[in-house]
């Protein structure tokens, strides 16, 4: 209950900070630390996390690594003003020198009256403060683990930032440099390492190395997961809840000896990613192996990773990764005769790179590619540059291929493994594999919290969710 | 069953495609129409629709409007070659001129081994036909609706395309700009459209006109929803899947007498967008009132039109719109007390703008920002630029207020139309909305087909999902 108490108290500091609508009756309107739901109802689910937490406070709020564990040598040596006292100057024991711009620091104070201790919420508007902030004084009390800057514009306020803090969000060129290359992933190479299904279900450590396994290279497999048709489901939300799509809550890849669809008959599948005419296409994917009869001849999964594919590909042709990241391809599911309509359309650069050249994402899906849409000008590098990439796919040597056994669930990255199906022949036998979908933000979200829980704190790798870190 | 018939009989034609895997035992492996799903169970639903769209079946596999209906003037007046035999040049009746290159015709061949007629599938991929393709003859027969292609290199295969369907998927320069312009929205001004829920329910007519006005204006009002936990679901059904995010699959937005949590107490909430710490934040968010006590003081609901802001903010600031659609802000929730923690964190500018300039995209969530991580170069044009922006959103007159009542659903895009709320006074009274979210693909085909179906065919309004369309 002293938790309880604790934000009730906390949220009276919100009335401080008002906005107001001019034109109308002025009205106390407060940025909200949290819109909705919270799941406070699970207080004892609640109590069960906050004891391990207790010592890494500042960490929850930040969502980034508890630096003291990481690095010893983050000790301030010296505090200084410049560029017109406009920048905090910061000289730590290791040499390294990182800069503050003053609106960084106020926009970032972390006093409880600015920035809300437990969600990491900012209740500080940028209209809060004046515009012009010079540094009056900033102090470092030896041993202290926060400083405190005095700004010569705002008298009433003292800006606090713990040191740790501050030196995880440096974003001097190198800071910038190595937290990119914490990005780094390893790239799926000739096996897919697999995890039992008991273990991970049964202890959080299982549970961590098979998601930070998954999220380093993009696929694992469980195995022994129970045959039946909830299994898969289970499985996705030991990572989040399910995504439903345009193809329901879960799917069912089954062989049908009268097809009426191609995916319920035994032709091969190329590579691709599911649902690409979305804004956001299926994150993680699951296929829990129901059955799959010795007498199935074929029917092996295939993989390959779309990243790794990506950066060959720029080493080779430069020229045509510009064109694939510049000009946007058209993916679309238009689809009316089905019990809902479909009408989908979404125009999108094959691989999407951030303001440093790193690759964010990469869309792979020839079957449903709708009509190019773009400047004459662009047409014929785009298809030049496709039937390049196209040919690196196709020849590529890096090709994994999986013969599913009942009671595997393969989970792979929809955003950056593609994947596809080899022909097969039934020969009087069944294969059904049952899917289902997970959003990419609540993997990326399970694994940086594993990861911070365990203090290795790094930022979760990459995951091709178009995010510009 | 004739349907079902002609399904089979097209799955054979697949065959004749195949891409090889190298190093492997050559295999069969073939585009797939469909990954799984298609809701080709539901046969009776199916039915009920197909005689409507019996005469327009290429528009199902196009996705856009059936032009003839639109413009009975789409007549080829001439058929020509440029740049060597490298463009397919048409001159229409009205005089307008559009050009197409040979890999985009070869690619968009209509045939029906080339495209999947009912789901407008590409089964073709580009390296199933020569990369340099050069016209050979072209030819129109008067009032034939298609036109065909022979090529040079590719002596067995003739591409057919539908007239009407070239003239919809013109890339000139002209057409371009059309096809733009179709996607402008009305703003929100000073008032905010209802809809009677019983309508809407009954009649298909009535609920496209809903939800082609929330398309346009980006909120809508349903009145008279019925009063119990499940109507908000419901109501979310008649447009899409209801979106599970990390508070749950419906919430409850209800003051507690002793909140512990602001979302549950009385304060103002400013303006912001939910969720944007994900890739895809919600489309559409839905509110629905369940009880408004007419004792309580306050509490209306505010909205502002994020999209029409940001246009007058380029027209205003054109240097400072410039900055927020090029330095990325951080978005981030971290919490961990919490039954599911949560670590979510994500980089996007503010507004993302498509190749043309045209906006997007526009995020706001000033509580839910995390440390701006960007070159220092950047961090003041940052705040300049984003302190501009929040007074222009605290001073503007275009702020609309609501004060919803019971039996109320509001329904409004997330991506568009930045939300609030009033502080309010309880008195003893209760305010309860319950709330949830469909995704904005799943609703931007939903009012994509219902277009489609009344044969009005244009491109859903933007929506806000980065389409660079």
């Amino acid at each position: 209950m002293a938790w309880a108490r604790k934000c009730i108290a906390r949220s009276s500091l919100l009335t401080k900070h008002i906005c107001r609508l001019p034109g109308r009756q002025v009205q106390q309107c407060i940025w909200a630390r949290e819109w909705h739901g919270f799941g406070i109802r699970h207080h004892d689910e609640m109590r069960r996390w906050l004891p391990s937490f207790t010592n890494t406070r500042w960490n929850h709020a930040s969502g980034v690594e508890p630096a003291e564990k990481l690095n010893p040598s983050f000790i301030i040596e010296q505090l200084s003003s410049d560029n017109d006292n406009k920048v905090l100057k910061v000289t730590w024991s290791d040499g390294s020198v990182s800069r503050y711009n003053t609106s960084w620091l106020r926009m970032n104070c972390q006093c409880s009256a600015c920035k809300q201790p437990d969600s990491g919420q900012t209740l500080v508007t940028v209209t809060d403060f004046p515009a012009q902030l010079t540094i009056h004084s900033s102090s470092h009390q030896h041993n202290s683990s926060s400083i405190a800057i005095n700004f010569n514009e705002e008298s009433n306020h003292q800006c606090t930032l713990p040191v740790s803090w501050l030196k995880q969000h440096s974003y001097s060129p190198a800071d910038l440099e190595v937290k990119a290359r914490l990005r780094d992933v390893k790239y799926l190479d000739s096996a897919i390492g697999s995890f039992r299904c008991e273990d991970v279900r049964n202890s959080e450590g299982d549970l961590f190395e098979w998601l930070d396994h998954l999220n380093t290279f993009g696929i694992t497999i469980l195995k022994n997961v129970p045959v039946c048709p909830e299994s898969v489901t289970k499985v996705a939300n030991m990572i989040g809840p399910v995504t439903e799509t345009l193809y329901g809550h879960t799917f069912d890849v089954q062989t049908e000896d009268k097809p009426i669809n191609v995916a319920y008959s035994s032709v091969g599948l190329g590579f691709h990613v599911d649902l690409a005419y979305y804004e956001s296409p299926p994150g993680l994917q699951l296929l829990h192996c129901l059955q799959f009869d010795d007498m199935v001849l074929g029917g092996e999964s295939i993989f390959l990773d779309g990243f790794c594919i990506a950066e060959e590909f720029r080493e080779k042709f430069p020229h045509h990764f510009e064109t694939l990241t510049r000009v946007p391809a058209t993916f679309q599911k238009f689809h009316f005769e089905r019990a809902n309509p479909a009408a989908y359309i979404y125009q999108r650069p094959h691989i999407n790179v951030n303001r440093t050249g790193q690759i964010t994402a990469v869309t792979w899906s020839p079957p449903f590619e709708g009509p190019l849409a773009v400047p004459e000008e662009d047409v014929e590098p785009y298809y030049e540059a496709y039937r390049e990439f196209s040919t690196q796919l196709e020849t590529s040597n890096k090709v994994v291929s999986y013969r599913l056994q009942q009671g595997d669930c393969v989970i792979f990255n929809n955003r950056r493994i593609f994947h596809g199906r080899m022909q097969f022949q039934q020969n009087g036998g069944v294969r059904h594999l049952k899917g289902c979908y997970v959003n990419i933000d609540d993997f990326r979200s399970k694994v940086q919290y594993l990861h911070e829980k365990r203090g290795l704190g790094q930022l979760a790798k990459r995951v091709g969710n178009q995010c510009m870190f």
